[in-house]
């Protein structure tokens, strides 16, 4: 998607090797506008494919699943950090390791949230390695739930998380796919 | 909002004396279209009001901010917890301290996200004690920015949070007034 390749050029900011900071729109600061613009996009490339739930993780993923909901006129669900202790009633969970943070997190989504038989739609704003789309997988699995594809803001191509969901058979869509990165260039797949 | 209070007897769980869980449509789960209805209601109760922006704190508060920011046409801002370490740049922080889960949480939002003399209408999901709104407006005050209202979902008038910032001078609008409930009865404020 061309004009979020552009924003990411003109808001985005790249802090060592492998962060992409893009607090200005997609985190933190949320310009809805566009959000919803990107989840327009979404919509177009998942058009024909039957979604009856948008999953993600949060918390920096409701934003534009919420979008994406919205476009699709479906539920969302988010999965909770930090185990079950928050959370009532019986629980899926998975374990996600976040290379940004260094840091593993347990995360839960409440049973009754999820059916067995849905089509889920998994939404986030990154993929990078895939362990945060590998838990959600997982969690949707747990549910006898099928992953109708995966939604993704910003690919970080070079880290491969999203190749090998593609090898997989997965239909992985992301609006921006970063091939390389430095604090001088950001360069997208053709 | 009289679809709220209903969804909330309909669909809401009461655990012990205070705590109410609306994880089926508002948290966790997310009703989008549901809550787009609430957003237009808040459009509604601001009517004629200026707002340039909207101001939650994550997680809970995000979805709803979203659906508000987009029927208000203008961008959101989550504050983030756990104090800077995962912001880059200067911040704005306040202490918010949650009956809830029993914890004191630093909250902060990056400075270039809030611009000197912006009306902020601050969103969120529940309104209790008003711990995290107070946390909100200190955060608007830094930034010399102006309150322009608090549009919360559901609040616990029982708590009182919102009746102290009424008797401040806030314009406070909650969508839903709880001023008495048990796990066999709610009881809306008229």
């Amino acid at each position: 998607m061309r004009a979020l390749e552009e924003k990411i050029l003109k808001e985005g900011k790249v802090l060592g090797d492998d962060v992409l900071k893009v607090g200005a729109f997609l985190n933190q600061r949320l310009d809805v506008r566009f959000l919803m613009e990107m989840a327009d996009e979404v919509v177009r490339l998942f058009d024909g494919v039957a979604i009856d739930k948008v999953l993600t993780v949060e918390a920096s993923g409701i934003a534009f699943a919420v979008c994406v909901a919205h476009k699709l006129n479906v539920p969302a669900v988010y999965a909770k950090k930090g185990g079950a202790a928050n959370v009532s009633g019986d629980t899926y969970s998975a374990e996600i390791y976040s290379f940004t943070h260094k840091a593993s997190n347990t995360v839960v989504v409440t049973k009754e949230y999820l059916e067995r038989g849905e089509r889920v739609l998994i939404v986030d704003d990154f993929l990078a390695n895939g362990a945060a789309l590998n838990g959600l997988i997982d969690i949707v699995g747990q549910a006898d739930a099928y992953v109708a594809g995966c939604a993704i803001a910003i690919e970080k191509g070079f880290q491969r998380g999203g190749d090998k969901l593609r090898a997989a058979g997965y239909k992985v869509e992301s609006l921006a796919i970063i091939d390389e990165m430095s604090s001088s260039d950001i360069k997208f797949r053709g």
